[in-house]
């Protein structure tokens, strides 16, 4: 269970790392827009693990195929199924490996095989990365019709690596929500700037190679670093998100705390703004300045704020529902465990 | 919308600050199970804001009320619905005040007007900590089902306020959670040792004084500060939790990220635990110390694991999953807005 | 569970004979609207049992309660709790009666007790026509709303009452369906009209008088006889329900039966329908009629179909979307099961 | 939307007539089982349209391939992917074609049209009979694991065609409910004996051939005739179906309502059961006979019901519980609207 999520625009994933093939479908994407594989696959290029510098762009690994959904590259508002062939589809022999006599520290292994009974080939079957690859199928289409439709522009870059910083923590800005600097980037980062920088895609130069440095000399003794990503949604029409239980940044935090690996999620000014003074920390209303009022925004339905709020510590969202400033959250990933010589304890303790 | 959450256990909320009362209706709970008005009021009454060590223990405000769902102090397995009479019913009269003027700063008043077009007496309607009394008293009834039928412990406590830490981050531990004392306490603590510590809830004496002395020096300049709030559960079964997108941490920080105010979710070593090497972040597996092995477990049918870790980084869960260990994981909370002076800064930036 | 039903517009009910009140939860409610307890008591009392020409209309009884959700006679846009307290709250003391003994035949009792172990003082808690109250208060709310903003016109009638019928199945017109008579009747009945045949709601003097005899002679030798109600909804917009599995017809069936006593559901020609020809069956298309294009239609926004068919087999309802054409339906409640004497043949069969 | 159903047992389906594949997504299929793509062929087989004695069994068409969720052959307890390729997947050329010019009656063409404001080639998207590939497959993985869990046998006949019953209606048994040896078929029956009667699936020898006659006739003037279908569940656990909304009966019937051309869902005795006396419908405990006790039941957890009806105008079902009896109920079809001659009355009425 839990393969499915969303409400207008439902995902439902399926496929671990040795099955036949991985996908998804996506139900609710709205009819009447232009969509093809090509509109899709570059995110799934994007997505592919190991890359750097010199991968060739002519990688034709994690091809996408459209089963469904559309006819002469339009939508039609039924369900589009999206498909990607596994290429080692021949689950493991049971032999002689580490995996079948004890399970890995830290993965998935343990609880899988103790709430389903079976082990998979993969381990924790569900658990795999390989199981995002229908998430960033269905992303790339909900992005696509957001920007189409009312001019979104979603951005997500590192913003730390160990204890390698964009923005470090200060005792003046224990967030750097506070900082004017770092709120400039929120509203300007784009995604080709984040791309320039392949190896870590942290936008900043100098603190992109001290977190390359820091990666090498950890995958060097054999060992392995989390960090954080942050994301920033801009142009979103307010009014979104629901009161109580489904405010914005609650289904965010449900969302991004599903992708394997995560340990927190922070929305705006997040842990750090709990050191914050709270006069430094409430966001004063601004009128819209006329030069921004309504930018990017496309369908004349969607309701733009005429309010605006000086600082961001709010993050775009206030009672749980967005205010029309950029949105923007972060998320923070453990070290990954599978680098790490492992199995060392079991035994008694 | 928005006001149900859960699955098996599903509780829907109404009520706002001036309606003629608040609370919920929970459907899916047990039947079977004694319930009645003493086993929930003790949570109303330790929800209420303003305590302190004089507070006297016969405050009679928030009395709830069972509407459904017993019998002869028994539950049916129906609905249960709950009932809190709000004081000030009368909805204010709109005139000389500041929230009419104008929005107020980080509170939810404009994004409910832009989202709603009408203005509640509150502001933000749904937004108000007052909307918490439905949750509480569902919960008291969760909470008793699961200690009763399980043997689960859950305590929260106050883990920092401001920059005052109970176990402040160190370049040895950026995460509390690879600190023996702190994973001792995770498995120890209980509510009436939190409960002596009234006035912050932190359960050690001199981070306890240390938080109270910051509140006080805020609250002395009319300003306000935030902090964090730790929660552990205790002798959970294994095999909660859905792989993929219901998560166990995912849906606890759909839960979390619900509750008004709040900025930030961890699990386990959280944020920090991407500043921890691999190597020291995993988890080994050993086995149940013989002398634990299901403890505390009520239920024959409920499945207890074999093996643990070692230590808990993990926060209890493994691929989305619970492993049996201690479920931890923390929540920050942003300064309240209303202690603050407001509305300084409406106009053209 | 299944206490809540709905997605836009979504209700959770609570509440058992013996309890102390009964009511509801509905979410999603939109703001604006004007509202007070007087918009919904009349359906409460239409809905009481055991009304006649001389019930007075000054009963008193089942008066509901508006617990939030509203400010000043306007909605808010926030979750509307209903309440209605019942009269005999006091569960019975299990003594020497005879559903104490066994269980009443083709009522709930004996499966609520092997599915909850419990019995509740009426047998089958959930299962008793009371339960109907929150569904009645409820959709006395969504009522006023479709009609104020969209034009919405729903009417129900008394179909049939034993082999008594309003219009009876011919080998001609083997589904009232293609009797124009019959459709005439689908476009223009309205609820003073049927509410002036206050003991069958039948609205033809003739049948009714039918109708009455019927249940006074089932009545007069203690037993009991079942029939049929139709309900038609009318200006509804073009467009409603989705394709597949939550086809408009698929989830009114879902709403209908779950209405206690009911054993059919059958949408527009129904189940008479299919010893209809295709060739008569198939309803052509036609242009709407200018006189009647957007008759109703309050909300500018909402689209009104430029075609509409000819005859009305569909039921208002093609490929699970409406069509802009009256929707009609209609159900089949069984014989009372409490007005028979019980439990002669318990024993070995 | 609308393309999922289910809560433990989850199906989205994706795919219209010319895509390049239809299947679907199954989600929450118990680990352990043994399945192969040759435990879902022969649903898909005898799902195929046109169908007759003389169809060869080496028939190679709708050949269905699981994409995930098993390994070695067993399931994994993770999503079921399962495609079926479309062999006209080319969508048509918009030519000179009828549907072009105006909408075919009562086929979903316009409502979808009005709806979506596409035209996909096949007129209605996702109305058409191919999108129950997925559903059929997603059946038979349901059906084995009944059938392997728990004993459960789920048999589908043909009751009606036209005016053509298998238990025409009469005046001492408005519903064949009451008659014995109705009951006694319901009972008894098994696949085997049904699809004996290949051309119309009625097992009746007598029947069948007045069926297959009346069709026959239909045929040969051009036109089209619909029937009824009836469904029995045996050896069910009692205590199935919530209380309130989510009866058994109530989600019985919106899945089989949004199975297209369907017009009417009965539980039970039905329609005809309102029309017989409470003394005759209401149906008596009595204890199960030893000899029947638990039988087919395979899983010592699931609870057999200790009582049982003498009759059975419930279906099995009481209080939206079933009652351990068979559960059996009929589903109305619409005659085919393709095979009439369409579109002659397009223009003003």
């Amino acid at each position: 269970m839990g393969s499915t999520f969303g409400n207008h625009f439902k995902v439902t994933t399926y496929g671990e790392s040795h099955c036949l093939s991985v996908g998804c479908i996506v139900d609710g994407c709205p009819p009447g827009m232009a969509l093809a594989e090509e509109d899709i696959q570059p995110q799934m290029t994007r997505r592919r693990p190991g890359q750097s510098a010199i991968t060739t762009p002519r990688d034709e690994k994690d091809r996408v195929e459209i089963q469904s959904g559309t006819e002469f590259g339009i939508t039609l508002g039924t369900p589009i199924g999206l498909r990607v062939m596994n290429e080692n589809q021949r689950p493991k022999n049971y032999g002689n490996q580490t995996m079948d006599l004890y399970p890995r520290p830290s993965h998935a292994d343990w609880t899988y095989l103790e709430k389903y009974g079976v082990k998979s080939s993969s381990g924790g079957g569900r658990s795999s990365a390989r199981e995002t690859i229908g998430r960033v199928a269905a992303g790339a289409i909900a992005e696509k019709y957001l920007r189409d439709a009312y001019g979104i522009e979603i951005v997500a870059f590192v913003a730390s690596v160990g204890n390698e910083f964009l923005f470090p923590p200060t005792p003046e800005h224990p967030t750097a929500a506070t900082n004017p600097d770092y709120l400039k980037l929120i509203e300007t980062i784009d995604r080709n700037k984040v791309d320039k920088f392949l190896q870590v895609r942290c936008p900043d130069i100098k603190a992109s190679l001290r977190m390359e440095k820091l990666v090498a000399d950890f995958k060097e003794r054999k060992d392995s670093i989390g960090g954080t990503v942050t994301c920033v949604i801009r142009n979103s029409p307010n009014g979104l998100g629901e009161p109580c239980f489904d405010k914005l940044e609650a289904t965010l935090a449900h969302a991004m705390l599903s992708i394997p690996a995560t340990k927190e999620f922070e929305i705006g000014s997040g842990f750090g703004g709990c050191q914050v003074p709270g006069s430094i920390h409430n966001d004063p209303f601004i009128k819209v300045p006329p030069a921004l009022a309504g930018k990017g925004g496309l369908n004349p339905l969607v309701q733009r704020s005429r309010l605006t709020t000086k600082t961001n510590n709010s993050g775009g969202i206030q009672g749980g529902i967005s205010n029309g400033a950029p949105i923007y959250f972060s998320v923070a990933f453990k070290p990954p465990a599978t680098t790490v010589l492992v199995g060392v304890a079991l035994g008694p303790a």
